[in-house]
């Protein structure tokens, strides 16, 4: 497996897909992996449509995960993982299939559709022993990961203050389109609304750049657009491990607000602040007055971040970049190599931690809890 | 009193303050008001070094209040009322002298150092029925009052989301210098840290672009740099009387961060945001996808926030032409003209009770409390 | 002088006016200088109206020049020094009669209506050897000086290209109002349009920050909108006295733009850029890799800058603080002290050589030329 | 060739190039093209480790052009087209055997080393009749497609002015590495420096967006560097078609400069701001005041534009998008399909005639010359 590019299966993705075609080219972007195989529908001809339009093998475009993996299996030039792309209540039953014939995954985020699911999985995986990964996309970006290089260095001193937002708008009137009306419909999207599409990245944030666990947090997560079930604007105040206080907002309401993902994370001596929709420069603060940006793919760099960009800085890298640099790791997985910023199961498992506390904390009023 | 420049009284505002002097500019930045006479100091030495610095009169730079008000009563060019500049625990006795003494008051915020001092000022002010001012200053931006004037006339439909937040970190380090000691100090600073010093700013900006208020509230106010006894980071989770949810934030630990104010408001129909470091544009978002960028001074704007710009668009105003245009219409009270928008004694009594009460629920861990 | 406010009489700036008031407003910003007097305009009834408007003493509101100049000149209290706000074709007679009078000036630029008065005036100025100085707004920004004396200093090395444009919009349709028509009437406006009017203030800043000469240049100039008789848009090449190559762009048909003066300034080792619209921030690069933002009245500021901001970072200073800078500086002058930033009588001849060169060389495509 | 993926070869991109690889990522980004074989150097050594590094077949890494056409119009899934990635002087002599050999080209920018090549290649194209493209990067982005729908539809009315800017700073220094020690070798690089690596972007960017020709110019090109022979600084001033100004400003010595591409261009009614630093927002400015920011992959943008990005709004797409963009253009070409927006060997050429119009008139000082 060392040099050849890995074969990827897709779960999900068919026809009107937003995330599939993502996870494809994220996937092949640095060519290292390649999608050869498909369980893209239940129904057999948006299945084969797809396949289509993927442009595979329409032999391997298959209208079922078990007809995949049986397939699959009897091939020498096989799958060596799946990207599970689907609405969230199908990542455990894909995730379990595809560990069950021996197949590596790399699912989409939220881990699963309840915290139950989340355990059965972890469980799944660690008998299984085979590379996992979860797409909390936004760790990928370069200077994301520079951040974090930059505050686990001790380049702010202690940890204080976390602030991280992700205010969108696309869902401040009525959820029409097939992106919008699984996602707020208890059955597909889970026990989360806003707080399990967006408000997951953003705990993750948090707690990837800060290198620091969340120990408690009081949510107050409200159903805004009438007629809503599930939550489309968080609000969650945050204690990290180390006594740092935090803030977590995340909104589909907010009109106007686009992926307006950010991060403000001060400390003793300093402080960093990132925007995702400007990905290429960290702003970062000194008590000295100093305040200096940074640029993706600059000098001033280290190593692992300027080995996430592509082109010289100035030459804008963005969201599917991001997204390709989580699959170069779980190709370096796969290849036997460390990826160790790689979200993998614990991360998984501890989104949907957080996401189950918070909805069950607002719903019974039960104040500040552990996490 | 029609025509002429009104006459000034300035209490506090002595060597090495920063709000007097900018009080002073602010009041005869329209040359409505003079600055004429001051009790700048209890020290006879710094009143007087302070009156010279100012280039008043020097027999009209008293020693103490009492001073000030029997001389100022036996001039027939007698000041018409007093600004008071001089920290929290001072604001009451100063505004009680001069009601007493016939003479209007506009003072700077919080409006006291503690609650039972506001509500014995508002009897005061209610008894002597004489124009009574507060400096929020922010409410004097132009596109503070143009964003006010949107919400209200309904350009986002009705209110579902209020986001302001205040950021500074400037006492992130110890608290050194006359500005920063007073500040930290519950003895001069009441019973509110940062969230008297800049908490009840954005809490006032809040209601009063929303034209809403506040009827629920949940806080969270720490004091991070040690040994500090004051609060120095606050987050705060809002309800308005509609129902909208809100979030306030305000800090004097966020290292790099310089005044940063800024508020996002949400609507059924659009949004709109503005930030006070760059506060001569404001962005409107509408839910069809358009955003548009409002400029201080330009074509789009009201009546009265174009009244309230000195200069044509592209011509940046600020903090100083903000804080003038709250004695603009101190001045116009003065004179008998209606300015509605003038924070008065209510908004001061409003803000202390906001920060009495998010004070007393965060220490006392009380939940979601009323306002 | 030493102590006392002094004394302004104003030329120009009735009812209408655009800088008149912001003279004034500027002038007295610092309680260093008071307006007294003005001979406001030749219509009686104009220049009664505007006395009243500014709240002067009605008998000092003057219907001509040599009625002020008599009746000041009896007066114990009478003025120090005029500001001529008045348009351009005046800005000679009102100068000559003050000058004659022992009466020191500031003047509005560009200097003169045409080269010749100029140097009139430059003989009159000498002669008289009274304070003189001229209203280069810009290069009263404390950023713009703190550029400055980084460049003076040697941060950036040898400068080795200056780019600086002054891009407006409001001339792109027909001109309309008191502003707008004289500055396009060749009888009031001199012999530029554009160029006199903005492209001036351009090229004094591009002096000014790079302490370079311009020894050479290449005009572009047109009247773009139909009808217009002097240029409004420009576009000029530049050549430094040690080699540096500039831009010089300015123009008043860029439909949106607004007030877009910005400069930005590159050495072997670094640059600067400056925007006038966000005037608090400076943005340094050095050949490292660095850039560093720098604010407005923080701690990176020399102590120039820093004596020119009146507010703490992060408290929006602009347009009005610039122009009251250059009146503190003429306030120091008049009192004996240096003020060697201030722009005087060779800056204003500077200006007026640049625009008559530059109209000329354009109009006889004579290409490159001296400076 | 209807539905399969196309088969690519590279020439040039060996170990250390950058603009190969960018080529192989855009090009397979959409999966409509795979880069199946190379002639990435003509050291066979380094020829075998591209391939290897690029993970293709190794037969089918050749080390020589001849080599490589002979072998794949042997094989029944031989290139459909070759990518000419290598610097400049190469290029036509790539073109030249590809096109002999029936294959199809997509060439890296400036089209050939001088413009007599230029003529030639356009010659052969002309014979050939295959599909040929140039990759002026810019014109791929989505927002620069939807500025020139709205200035060809009117939203500007004529245009008068195009003011556009390329500032780099990346050879300010000493030329070190592969990629800048090429870029300033004339027997390499060609009869440009500055304007033929960024100049010729800028230029084709302003043509393409305002839909006019450039018909004159004014060339100011300098080698600032000590020692450099080529143009590292660009001045130059335009006219187009209809009469309207235009200034072109390019440079390598802009110390922190990175990628710095942007445009204005302004027309009766409007007015349009794009940056590719931060490609994602557009601003349309209207002679009523309104000035609306438009968002990549929003709802206001027009069909062409929304079929260029791959992500919802807020989800930012860069340079390798852009890039990206002209292959699928240049896929759709190679189908049988239009794609009218790519440009084409006419492009090409003008851009060479821009270059080598401009250096001429800068070296012999002849002032404004036709184009």
């Amino acid at each position: 497996m060392a040099q050849r590019r890995l074969r990827m299966g897709m779960i999900g993705g068919g026809p009107g897909a937003f995330i599939g075609p993502v996870h494809r080219l994220a996937a092949e972007m640095d060519r290292e992996i390649e999608l050869v195989a498909g369980a893209f529908s239940s129904d057999p001809a948006r299945a084969s449509a797809a396949g289509e339009a993927y442009r595979i093998d329409p032999a391997r475009a298959y209208p079922s995960l078990d007809a995949m993996f049986a397939a699959e299996r009897a091939r020498a030039d096989g799958i060596d993982f799946i990207s599970i792309v689907s609405p969230n209540h199908h990542h455990l039953p894909a995730a379990r299939a595809a560990l069950a014939a021996g197949v590596a995954v790399m699912s989409d985020k939220p881990l699963t559709g309840t915290l139950a699911e989340a355990h059965e999985l972890a469980g799944l995986v660690r008998d299984a022993a085979l590379p996992f990964g979860v797409s909390y996309t936004y760790s990928g970006y370069p200077l994301v990961r520079e951040a974090r290089a930059r505050v686990l260095a001790g380049a702010l001193g202690a940890v204080r203050k976390v602030v991280v937002e992700y205010p969108q708008g696309w869902l401040a009137g009525e959820a029409v389109g097939k992106q919008a009306e699984w996602r707020v419909d208890p059955a597909r999207a889970g026990l989360g609304g806003c707080i399990g599409d967006i408000g997951v990245h953003a705990f993750h944030l948090a707690e990837f750049i800060s290198g620091l666990a969340v120990t408690e947090l009081f949510a107050d997560l409200g159903s805004v657009v009438p007629g809503r079930v599930l939550d489309d604007d968080c609000s969650i105040l945050l204690r990290f491990e180390n006594g740092a206080r935090g803030v977590l907002l995340a909104s589909q309401i907010e009109v106007g607000e686009l992926n307006g993902l950010r991060i403000r994370i001060y400390g003793e001596r300093g402080g960093l602040v990132w925007r995702q929709e400007t990905p290429n420069t960290l702003v970062q603060h000194s008590l000295d007055g100093r305040s200096e940006i940074i640029n993706a793919g600059g000098m001033l760099i280290g190593a692992d971040a300027a080995a996430r960009t592509r082109t010289p800085p100035g030459h804008p890298e963005g969201y599917l970049e991001a997204f390709a640099n989580l699959y170069r790791d779980f190709a370096a997985l796969l290849r036997g190599e460390p990826a160790p910023l790689l979200p993998g199961i614990d991360a998984g498992v501890r989104g949907m931690t957080f996401i189950a506390t918070a909805v069950a904390a607002s719903r019974d009023h039960t104040g500040w809890v552990k996490l």
